[in-house]
């Protein structure tokens, strides 16, 4: 899903390799100086990293340009970042907080495009409008979700869990909407049969996938050990990662879904450990990549309040991102058992590939106009720096 | 340079992420594959990865197509290769053995040049075609020598060394005949001033890289020590080595080069053990997608013999790869001291780069033609196969 929504916002650039070297030496600078001043200020690195990309993105700098093998390079980033997350997950732990994970999932998916449409219906938008601007209202973006986690060091929280759970479902029913809107705007009626079917085809995969995967896990750890060059493990485990990532994009699944479903595989062989050790520095090498990209899609120009064209953007910007922010609260009230409710339903906020996918899908199809699609943005870029900035606070006080 | 050579050969085609992931799937396995059934027969893995790169290539399956991403990464990853083998490196080994790779690096020049010629004018090429063809001849490839004499542990062995050392000279000496052939070409005259300004500028660049880097490498020890968050040694060392390898680039030397001279310098700083033990894994993500590329661009349809439309760019071909042999051999027994020439001559031969560079001005500039452009990759491919094979064995008898 990531693909086809940077499909959506940039056309292909090409570049040469003084110009890709001068990017990442961009992108890692301001990345690397960035996270560290977050962190010194008590936030969270990928915090420093989308604000660093807002700066020397298109709106401020316009140093970095999203070309299509930097977006590239992002999306395999954003995949091992995943990898790892599931590497270092416990399957048993996941499925003991399902319920809880399925509830705040559905109740997150469900009030936001209830709250969407009803903000955008009552701006005197169409009711088809409303459709896709409470559809960019839905999922969570796991990305960023996990990064903030893993950087807070609360991923195998209870709290952690469960937001990792449900925003992976979140991708899931995700498909499910997009089946119905992308339905509905090409033939006029909606096919729940079509919506099932992508359901289902998901969960299947995903549930296959690691049961399968869990019980010849073993298979992996024999395979690599016979090998006798340098370098088995972790191109053994990343070819694994991206071809788990790859099957999942054949029935629609987002590839960082495939890629942390191989984690959670592979964290049940002998070499957990060890290959911990080595994914972590490539996927310090491709990470920033992707959460740079992400803060330069900003345009800030679009959110200038001195500009009174920018007013009825900002209007509905401003309405969108408190039904977005209020509807993954009320999911975090979903969540069972003695956690800290509130972290949850913050973990939650960020939205982000899947959001998007509709935005872009409503864009080309002329449903909704270049307006509405810069609210949705701004929706996206407010709630992706603020799930930081509050869960920081949150956990601290729990 | 290899940027440019890569420009030539191939126009930018585009790629989704699925198609990307399939790519680097093929490539893993292919790599992985062949890899270890060389290790088997006693051979070094890139010859493993370069034959599997013509299997899953344009000449037999298809599988694989160069596109800008796919180049790209193959070019990041050969950096990363050098600068991981700079950092294992010691400076004052080399600056030792400076004249005996001065001499390798000179004779080999000047020898396949001459012989070069001569077998081109002898098939009745014009004397400018013939410059061309000898030019393809002169400069060893960097990336081929230094990753087979590490698959084979030899990198620090006195041959190893002078080799390294000697493919370093050879792309700055690769940069004289450049500026004079276009120059020719350009103006019909020879401008030794040009020439000699392209050659000082590099030499320049390295020498005062390298200085002024091993003098003040400590400040990058004491900045990356600064730092807080995960990440922050392997990402300021690839920044380091890209920055470097762009600066290289600004005075037209490959940014391999720059890259090695990195590892150089990094390797005087107290991070050196660690870093070398972050880096692997990167390393081994991203290097064999270029040693793959390398053999899928052999192009075996013109190799074939049963063709008769071949058989004049077979016998070019192979007188080239002859003479391209010998005159690398001869200047193995340039080196001096007690060591193994004949290793120092083979660990030569591997042509690459700078040689498709030539032959990519010679096809655009219309001076030479398809077939003898070629006849001019059969050379490269072959040499490129024969080195590592040779190695193996001569290193064992020495």
């Amino acid at each position: 899903m990531i693909a086809f929504a940077r499909m959506v916002q940039y056309r292909a650039r090409t570049m040469d390799l003084p110009q890709l070297l001068l990017s990442l030496i961009v992108i890692y600078g301001s990345a690397r100086l960035f996270g560290e001043l977050a962190g010194r200020i008590g936030q969270s690195a990928v915090l420093g990293e989308l604000l660093a990309g807002v700066l020397v993105g298109g709106s401020v700098l316009s140093w970095v340009e999203p070309t299509q093998t930097l977006t590239l390079l992002g999306d395999i980033g954003v995949m091992l970042l995943l990898f790892e997350i599931g590497l270092e997950s416990d399957l048993p732990t996941f499925l003991k907080v399902g319920r809880s994970a399925a509830a705040v999932a559905v109740i997150g998916v469900v009030m936001p495009f209830a709250l969407g449409y009803g903000v955008a219906v009552s701006l005197n938008l169409t009711s088809l409008q409303a459709v896709f601007i409470g559809a960019t209202l839905t999922a969570t973006s796991v990305a960023v979700s996990a990064r903030t986690l893993d950087d807070l060091g609360r991923l195998n929280s209870p709290e952690g869990i469960i937001i990792l759970g449900a925003a992976v479902l979140d991708d899931i029913l995700g498909l499910v909407i997009l089946s119905v809107v992308v339905g509905f705007v090409q033939t006029g009626s909606v096919s729940w049969l079509a919506a099932g079917q992508a359901a289902g085809l998901a969960i299947l995969f995903l549930l296959g996938a690691i049961l399968l995967g869990s019980r010849y896990a073993h298979w992996f750890g024999s395979i690599v050990n016979r090998m006798q060059h340098r370098g088995s493990l972790i191109v053994s485990a990343v070819t694994f990662a991206l071809a788990l990532g790859y099957a999942g994009t054949l029935v629609h699944l987002a590839p960082l879904i495939g890629a942390f479903a191989a984690g959670l595989i592979l964290a049940r062989t002998e070499h957990r450990t060890h290959l911990g050790e080595s994914i972590k520095p490539v996927a310090d090498v491709f990470v920033p990549i992707f959460f740079v990209l992400v803060g330069a899609a900003v345009d800030l120009s679009r959110l200038n309040p001195f500009n009174q064209q920018n007013w009825t953007i900002l209007l509905l910007a401003g309405a969108l991102t408190v039904v977005a922010v209020f509807g993954k609260l009320v999911a975090g009230l979903g969540a069972g058992g003695k956690i800290n409710r509130w972290a949850v339903g913050i973990g939650m906020l960020p939205r982000g590939e899947v959001g998007l996918i509709f935005a872009g899908v409503g864009l080309s199809s002329a449903v909704i106009s270049t307006a509405e699609y810069g609210a949705i943005l701004a929706v996206v870029a407010l709630t992706t720096l603020l799930s930081p900035l509050l869960l920081k606070r949150y956990f601290k006080t729990a």
